[in-house]
């Protein structure tokens, strides 16, 4: 019998409970699952003999130190912030850990210790990252046995909506994190490497330099840059690439349109706006434009920013009722972003019959001795429902699964860990597959040298 | 006799130190001038008996102290953040204090105790803030009394060349700190209010709504708009006024050119440049620009930035040497901020015999019985050479001639304050006539009741 403690039971974690309480009676698991809301965690195992839900603060050493030396492994789905203390409780008991977080850089410190305890801590196992790691590994070190040498990688993830609960002009609506979708891209500017030659991408201009990717039979994607690929040079042992880019997918036409909330500064989160507890949707738009009593709001955002009359982004503002002399019921000042976000969770919002998607896509082109080869390789997943959606299965089920093999002893790693060897990749790529989540992958002739940026 | 003690002999105290000097024997003063350089301390007051210069460490109590036990009156020409820890010397001591800094939360927090000492903390009492806050509430109180209410107050300054030393397409160069005039508007939003709607403008705006100001005799200037022009509401005591608006000068044209380097990007400051220890000024450039082989950096800046053949902003930026490809001399990778100030070091430079001019422009429209009125008010301050600036002149003078007044008895006033108040503004402003630095008001009619800052 192996002790699966599960750390958090929110909506990521539905998908890998799932396969836990199905796999338990087959996997001769027992499953304890914690989370601070008592009912929420009981509801996740509720149809499952093996395992049990209950609250514990699992910030407090002495409620979570006990579980974790009863497990044999835990899956820690808390905030990033908190899987450290977790990690080193881990060390201490000897017991697996997995996270579907970025590895940190304290997290990273704790190698040697895992590896004395003989324990495997892995992190960066959910779908980005996570699923992105394995499925471009998966192609980058068949290439490199092949011996190609990589010259372009390029890679892209989107989570958005399934097709056929694609009903709005901006074909988006929030399936996941509203406040990250709004703040996206702000901080340092965006930084990539494309033939050797470094480029930096500011948050003004980062949603009119997209790039359109058209996926088989699903239509075009733009992508937007992400804010740091440099680093995954190192990740991949890609050091001496020319090119290495990654970027968000939103649908065709999106960042265009989103670019009007940029440039205004309405994603602004860094300051209060004075006056905001009562300002209209209409005012909100207002107090970025130029004071002017005789032109209309409309007419001096299109004039301000330059948007002709038959401009398609016009009908995607409108839509979002930004023009509205409606307040939005705030209790006190906020900020711009915050503003911003709720007017655009009125219309986002999922219907309950809507479904989300997730879209990888990967571009690798390689020297093959004295030529160039391409392979293009790509996901879709839509979800199930509004529990087992795309990105919960997408997340859960590579934690899932990763779990399954390390209590089998199918992964012999140990120490502190991303999935990038094949041990690992492999197995869990193939199980994927079983639920769906399937790379296809194209020869793609002859090889695009370079998919510039492009810009408005 | 009264004893003096001034912290800090550097460019901006050199104005304030030849007053000093030039007044201690009729004034009966005792000069002592510290600062780290012991050099500098002893060649800013070499000519007078009465003043002796001298190393200390301002930082360590220890030296500090009895030196403001001995003084009546403290000058602190420190950095902004260590003026609070003088200060509380100085209510122990029972000592006098100016600084021309922005008054902190923590000197305010001050007030209390400063009065119970029986003692002054005159803060922002330099150019601006200072000269700004005495010749703006001098028409206030003015307008007041004559039974006005305040409907519209704009302010700009900007610390510029000199007509006679203005020979670049810029009109500009470095008179003070490079880096703040690399780093300008950034951090939040500018907040304003026009005809009591608040407006904010995002850094990626602000130098393309600029307005233009044209000043009797010295041309057009254009002005971008400050961080936060709402706190002068309470600072003037104006707190149901619909329009107030603060901003910066520069020569008409400045802004529209300067704003190519913030669209690029290349003012952010934020992190490091991978790479730029090596790049040319050009590779700087193209570091911001998508990747294409077939096109020019040149060609590429256009494109991306929309700059026509024939607009007057391309001399400005080619005489600037940003296309050169020449190396830099970093010894190691700098931020994007540090590489365009060390870009702008080798052509905004004053040459020996340059002088620099500061300008300060007022707008006050107010009701009067049924009508509106307007009053323009305006300063230009020419340098008298490198030493003695334009900046020198009306950062220190304000300073000297209240240390003057607090030692003469002439200003009763205790605990902390801003020179907002009669009994201050009026003897200084008088005062500083005799140096130069002079108000002109005139009457404007019929008023301009809004300047739209404008679009480009």
């Amino acid at each position: 019998m192996k002790n699966i403690l599960v750390i958090g039971a929110g909506l990521s974690a539905s998908s890998m409970l799932r396969y836990f309480t199905q796999h338990a009676e087959k996997e001769n698991w027992s499953i304890k699952v914690v989370d601070r809301d008592d009912k929420l965690a009981k509801a996740k195992v509720a149809n499952c003999d093996r395992a049990e839900g209950f609250a514990i603060n699992a910030l407090d050493p002495n409620e979570r130190r006990p579980l974790i030396e009863w497990a044999d492994l835990v899956i820690s789905m808390l905030p990033a912030q908190f899987h450290v203390e977790v990690a080193k409780d881990c060390v201490t008991y000897k017991t697996n850990l997995i996270t579907p977080s970025y590895i940190s850089k304290e997290m990273l410190a704790l190698d040697q210790a895992a590896k004395d305890a003989g324990i495997l801590i892995m992190n960066e196992i959910g779908v980005d990252p996570g699923i992105d790691h394995m499925s471009a590994k998966k192609v980058l070190d068949e290439i490199e046995e092949r011996g190609g040498v990589m010259h372009i990688f390029e890679s892209f993830t989107g989570g958005l909506i399934a097709p056929e609960s694609d009903d709005n002009p901006w074909n988006y609506k929030f399936t996941w994190n509203p406040r990250n979708v709004v703040l996206a891209g702000q901080g340092s500017a965006a930084k990539f490497i494309q033939e050797g030659q470094y480029k930096y991408i500011p948050y003004n201009k980062l949603f009119r330099r997209t790039e359109i990717i058209p996926i088989d039979g699903y239509g075009d994607f733009e992508g937007y840059a992400n804010r740091d690929s440099l680093k995954y040079r190192a990740k991949y042992g890609l050091d001496d690439i020319p090119t290495i880019y990654r970027g968000t997918f939103r649908r065709k036409g999106f960042s265009k349109a989103w670019d009007t909330f940029v440039q205004l500064g309405a994603t602004d989160d860094s300051y209060i706006l004075e006056g905001s507890k009562d300002m209209t949707k209409r005012d909100f738009i207002n107090s970025f434009l130029p004071y002017n009593p005789n032109d209309s709001v409309e007419l001096k955002l299109r004039h301000y920013l330059k948007i002709d009359m038959d401009d398609i982004i016009w009908d995607k503002l409108v839509w979002l009722g930004i023009f509205e002399k409606k307040t939005m019921g705030f209790e006190e000042d906020v900020t711009p972003a915050y503003f911003l976000q709720k007017i655009l969770e009125e219309k986002w919002t999922l219907k309950p019959d809507d479904k989300d998607m997730i879209v990888m896509w990967h571009k690798f082109v390689y020297k093959m001795n004295d030529h160039f080869e391409e392979i293009n390789s790509h996901m879709v997943v839509i979800g199930e429902d509004q529990t087992y959606t795309a990105m919960s299965n997408t997340v859960g089920l590579p934690c899932a699964i990763c779990a399954k093999m390390i209590l089998n002893g199918t992964i012999g790693l140990k120490g502190v860990h991303i999935p990038i060897h094949k041990e690992v990749y492999e197995p869990i790529l193939n199980d994927l597959e079983n639920y769906g989540i399937k790379f296809i992958e194209k020869a793609v002739h002859p090889p695009i040298m370079y998919l510039d940026p492009s810009m408005a």
